[in-house]
């Protein structure tokens, strides 16, 4: 922790904040140079992290050295984290694909997209049962309900499934169903759902909140793994800008930023950012290319009809010749998928 | 709802969608233009917004006319609603404030501080039981022995408490003791959260999130009202933009556009906005001169060793010079404080 | 500077780090935590500001402890700028407001414009004749010829007039004519052309980009001011962010943000950051209750007719009401307007 | 054109506005829904565009229903656009290639870096020789004599030269020089810059500004089509957002939104977008996997040496291996580069 003081910080206020150091255990290292006086401070930085430095009296600003985050940090961890769900491994040289509908309308169309998205290729079927939605006069899902269809879609084909939890009550049913729980971009910061997934056996895919900075999210992240859960997948899902032209920007340097600071896994949800179909295999072929993880697309058989997101579902057919695409890329760069 | 045609749209294309839009029992309208065909459709427009029409074939952009949301609307109720806390009336003429600590640290200091920012002129005390905090490693709040504080400070000063409700779990006890209900800008999208204070039987104040359009808001505000609940306050604290020398960028227009589109009072909490004490004072006479109903400020005797949001907290004596300021302003506008 | 080292950074490494920092004659200290090596640099910032050390192996990050600009900041010159047109004091006790046409029509309109605005108490007239517009489409304004009609009506209302300067082939016949010159928003980081007005006799009113954080506005106004020109006025007039229902969102924070930061005045022009004369009373009072030294409002009396931004433009009559509301908010803060 | 009229509008506004409408040339046609009455309008849009419709009494909001812009339109112009340099096809099945410095700096550097990145396998020569410095303190650039060093570079290296123009004044000297004009992000809205390169014979890259929308820059490129230049390559480097790791937030989705809107090239420049050259190749990738037609990377053999932006240059060895990396992207969409 580097505290700047002002420059007409007077002594005392330089020994009442040296005092406050020493106080914590910590050594403070004073350098006084032309225009400022700095306080480098050695030691255990939590300790002041947490302290309000800023309101001491000639105190200009306060920078940390090290990241807020630690478990999830590639400093504490230098292996890339694999998360295994089911023999799949998450994580690993392989890109990952999950897809399916936006959320589960009834048990023939999931079963349907179910084994088209097999056919062309996808490791894990997604739909939601509980769905969040701007809107209270959207489709809210199934509930409980679409769970079981997913259950079945499961014996049936042999997919894993991934749904979205978004109500700590349903956490006992969801994990009892889910092979990973999936918590969305509006609760990412909902810190005690959050607190609880951490203590689920089932791995959690957290995805990115629409104005979390990629600090924010790795300190999201460090909530689950804190509380005991260490299988946690990153998703990248577009953050919010002034560009409407799409839905939300999909942030692709994200990738390549949280491999450098983060060991966990990190996938996209090309559908989630674009909102419309047709930029999907765009964004989809550049976040391969830009080495993520695996992707989360939404497709949907008969979008015309669906009863969420239809505009950014892509058609079965479509997604199996984006799946050769990215297999292409994915060999480009020396991966599988 | 208006959709316009691709400018090669075909006629089967057009009729199908002509057909979809019978079928609701709308009516469309067909105007061929020299450029593009469009449909504008008359009749019940949310029959139509839930279904994805911009991908049947053939069409290009789909406009809705009118605002998504209705109970929240000035359409749907013109005069303005004042909520009313134990005889106080938020939304009147009179600017309502409510300060103190950010969370909730111990007694005496929770006293302390509410009896000054009373003796300012505060109206409620505010301060956090339960705390969302970015990082795991913060203070995260005494719960509800926090809640028995502010329970035990409001029978000795009789200011009204507003305390954030995080968890579902904990709505029965925060509902029992608090005067007013906070839904904090991280929770803003916990759509269960809002339905379950949609049926509680106190005012729920609700700020903005970070990234969420104004509209975004509203239909947050209007998953409340849908419920039941029809005393709501929202509450703008500040967006997420690209500046950094404020922790968040105050939308002070935010206040007269809820005033044009709701009935609901709109106040500012100019704290979290800024993220530093000493930019208060003026987002705070700002929000007023803008026509804010109210402010909510974060006041603490003792910033040195706050346990949450030092740095932004003012000292009771500059809040109550504050307070001054403030009550000139508001009656330069016509209004009390 | 502060030069923080990877946790895996080489004994070599930092050497050729601390050689590097010798042979620019300053005085490197090191200091070894527990987790990081940290070397605080002695002596001129500047020297080390534009080297590229993010670059060195073994380096971390670099953090800067002083600010990048010089003659603009409050430590520089600590008693505020008064920059004086014509008589009229900008900067001082007094609240200015500058009002008129967002672009010069013709004559008549601006004469009765000039005179209705004067009537209600503004001290400069606004105007532009050369005009930076979005679509090619849009009325690109008068030119020289918009110049003469601000210069005569000037004449004969003895309002000090504030216009445009895009291109620096006019700045001759610019400076020549206009009390003010006014560099807009697109143009805040045309850097050529900020160098000639730095060698201007007339001064600047330098708005802000849409994108530019205060750090950047500040590093353009030193631009000016490093060229000769210390008559510098700031303008605030929204930043882009993802909200739509204005046209900008008007930042009010960055008035007291500039107030700490620099001695120059600071102006707010509500017309263009609100893109709608209804929403300008409630921004232009949120303006001068947070402190603005003035205001830039656009006035037309035939806003049907105008050639430019006439839904954000208020009816005179409409103008000359706010004028007594500001004029109430500047008294309640202790200023004159 | 689709004006939506307020719920209480009156019928004598109703009839000022279709009188208005008729007196354009254009026809009206009027429907009147259960909660709005709306006026399409028939005939040339544009006409209507101009006008302050909003102001009108009585007039809620109005929708355009056509694009701004025409001449970059894919509807003005269904294939696309080829820009020739010195037989070098811009916007074809061949993915381009410009490298090189940031900055010109002196003769033997520029000249070294060239012949790396030829044998690398670029396809031009970048460098500035005017530079666009937030802070007036930085390296300005070497004017005319960098020219020069690039046009003997030129050839001796046989490779066509990309230079930016900032200052209208030096159009004659760089046109005669360069090859591709550049126009960068702080100037995507200087429009009588635009005007004039619209007048030169050179092709022109217009960068995108970091605040503007995809419909900003499409309107800039439309000046300079509208004057007469057609051959103008996009090139987007970022946008700025919250984020904080990067320094600008690369918008890997403008790539198929500009190719579904316009006919034009578009390339990406991720070096100015990352900040950091350790993200280059991941934002590369990304960017040849998602369409766009070209890439503009900063190389320097000496970046701790550099006098602009040596963060984020790469070393001629990594960019010569990102190289092979993109050839194997390229030819995994069916390109060659």
């Amino acid at each position: 922790m580097i505290i700047v003081l002002k420059p007409d910080a007077t002594e005392p206020q330089l020994k009442h904040i040296i005092s406050k150091v020493k106080s914590l255990g910590l050594k403070p290292m004073i350098s006084r140079g032309m225009e400022r006086t700095i306080i480098g401070v050695i030691g255990e930085e939590d300790l002041l992290r947490v302290q309000p430095l800023e309101v001491y009296p000639g105190v200009e600003k306060v920078m940390p050295v090290l990241a807020p985050y630690k478990l999830v940090s590639r400093e504490f961890k230098p292996a890339d984290t694999v998360v295994q769900v089911n023999g799949l491994k998450i994580g690993g040289d392989r890109v990952v694909v999950m897809a399916g509908p936006c959320a589960v309308e009834n048990f023939d169309l999931l079963y349907s997209i179910a084994k088209s998205v097999k056919k062309a290729g996808a490791d894990v079927l997604r739909g939601g049962a509980y769905k969040p939605r701007t809107s209270p006069y959207s489709f809210q899902g199934l509930g409980e309900e679409g769970l079981k269809y997913l259950v079945e879609v499961k014996k049936r084909t042999g997919l894993p499934i991934i749904t979205e939890l978004m109500d700590i009550r349903d956490l006992e049913i969801v994990e009892r169903h889910a092979d990973i729980i999936q918590i969305g971009a509006r609760n990412m910061q909902n810190f005690d759902l959050l607190k609880e997934v951490g203590r689920a056996k089932k791995p959690v895919l957290l995805k990115r909140g629409m104005a979390a900075s990629v600090k924010d999210w790795l300190l999201s992240a460090e909530y689950i793994l804190q509380n005991g859960n260490f299988n946690v997948i990153l998703c990248e899902r577009g953050i919010r800008t002034f560009e409407t032209e799409t839905r939300f920007t999909q942030d692709v340097s994200a990738i390549p930023v949280i491999k450098s600071l983060s060991h966990l896994p990190v996938m996209v949800d090309p559908s989630h950012a674009a909102g419309r179909w047709g930029l999907v295999p765009a964004l989809a072929r550049a976040a391969v290319a830009a080495g993520a993880d695996g992707l989360l697309i939404e497709v949907h058989s008969k979008p015309e009809e669906a009863l969420c997101d239809g505009p950014q579902a892509m058609l079965p057919e479509k997604f199996s010749k984006l799946m050769q695409e990215l297999k292409r890329i994915a060999r480009a760069i020396g991966r599988e998928l």
